[in-house]
């Protein structure tokens, strides 16, 4: 992925001033906030704003206020879900996760803090007027992608789906909610910064997203079985271990890559429509259906 | 205090219509949120918004928008503070914690969902056309009293004083962060729905906000130690047993009374410079610093 090193550097100065220009109130708090924020990350979702706000010709300025919010959602979902009480995972990017490296009660107010930072990003950060007038309505679409109606609801229902079997239909909906919608809101909130855009060409953007998600977890559950803990930072296997429903357990492996290749097809064929160069959304998309870890 | 069961009916009725209007994803974590937020809760927070609302000519409905997302905020840190990993309580309003209700997987998850409902509110509420200028003004005011600069901020240092002797000044800062924050945030952010109020107004109430918010703090510990449990709810004496500085354990039973009088004495003197009728202010403070549990 060409821009992947641009942008995690772009997002990782931004990330890290955010947390800079925060007073100092609690030195421990905004130590986890800044080791969960900071250390490692693939920055996804990031990278994914800001390419489509690259494709549409938005300017990178603005994108760094969605790159970043949606970060620290993310960032947040994953001190919870490493949680002894939900995940109970010791590693993260290679890495002692933040209940391991600090402490439960820092790691859960440091993943509420990051939460509440999320929004204040969304509600400060200096837009271009052209921008200005979104900026409700980005805040709107990062509260639905993240809270009980996306995100937080979908890592209940995962959890709820765990030691049961769960049918292709209940899976599609847990992956929907739990990641599909923080990834398809990183390149919805992105459309939004763009000078002009028809709600077509939105639709077919969210199409893309919502296939190249799904893809993403799909590979996932495939990297999960078929990945040593070395390349992957955590422990491998641990769906299988957690007795969790995953596409391979369902379709098998070799059906689980046939299903990922063809969310592939389906979100290149999204982009096709849009009259824009979106080579680097596709690489993206290859990339999700390829990786390893 | 006149007007509470008006606004306490007002408050549930309104957060329990949110919570249905929800889409179902995981009945358990909705279960959850609704445990945490309607079963019980004296609502003062929304209750100093109304009546702040009242003092200064706002309508209510304007109101509802800034007292549910208030007692969101609030709800969600409860049920946070409350885990094994925190202050590990059994007990709140008499019931059993939302993580003993339910489990802490559950009481995580509806705390996170908790905190992103109070954004959307304040981002989807419909104000008057008056208000809704004010719309991120609402939503910077609740990030800035509940995030790291706020609440979460101030539970951090709670928790970092914890087994430590703290001084008056130490923990003045950490009540003003972990309490008063919020507290000041529902008289200000209701002063905002105001139809007319001046900066000088605004300050007079931020004044009355501080004082009744620390008053509240100084008469919580009071009560910690001399009530019994039944009265309060939750076990008493807790946070002797938690070895936690408190008002009494600094300035002695009767030297935390006087500073939660002094307190008293000042709010009044900021409500008197206020142009209008703000009994219900005053008699709150009364209610504050005379209360039992």
């Amino acid at each position: 992925m060409a821009r992947l090193a641009h942008y995690q550097t772009r997002i990782n100065n931004f990330l890290s001033q955010k947390l800079a220009d925060l007073a100092v109130n609690d030195e421990k708090l905004l130590e986890a906030m800044r080791y969960s924020l900071l250390l490692g990350g693939k920055r996804m979702r990031p990278y994914l704003a800001y390419i489509t706000g690259e494709a549409l010709g938005a300017s990178e300025a603005d994108i760094d206020g969605i790159a970043s919010a949606l970060e620290c959602i993310h960032a947040y979902s994953l001190v919870h879900d490493d949680l002894p009480a939900m995940d109970d995972d010791d590693l993260r990017r290679g890495q002692p996760t933040c209940h391991k490296a600090f402490d439960e009660a820092t790691a859960i107010l440091a993943g509420d803090s990051l939460q509440t930072l999320a929004f204040d990003i969304l509600a400060n950060h200096e837009f271009s007027p052209a921008v200005e007038p979104m900026r409700l309505t980005l805040i709107r679409q990062l509260v639905n992608a993240s809270g009980y109606q996306g995100m937080c609801g979908g890592q209940a229902l995962d959890l709820a789906a765990t030691g049961k079997s769960a049918d292709l239909a209940q899976l599609e909906q847990i992956h929907k909610l739990k990641t599909g919608a923080l990834l398809q809101a990183s390149v919805l909130m992105a459309a939004n910064c763009a000078p002009s855009i028809t709600d077509t060409e939105k639709q077919a953007l969210a199409d893309y997203a919502g296939h190249v998600g799904l893809a993403y977890q799909v590979r996932d559950d495939i990297i999960d079985i078929t990945s040593s803990a070395e390349e992957l930072g955590k422990p491998a296997g641990s769906d299988l271990a957690a007795n969790k429903s995953t596409y391979p357990a369902l379709l098998g492996l070799q059906g689980a890559q046939e299903k990922a290749d063809h969310l592939y097809q389906q979100a290149l064929q999204a982009l096709a429509t849009l009259p824009y160069n979106t080579q680097n959304l596709s690489e993206f998309a290859t990339f999700i259906v390829k990786r390893t870890n």
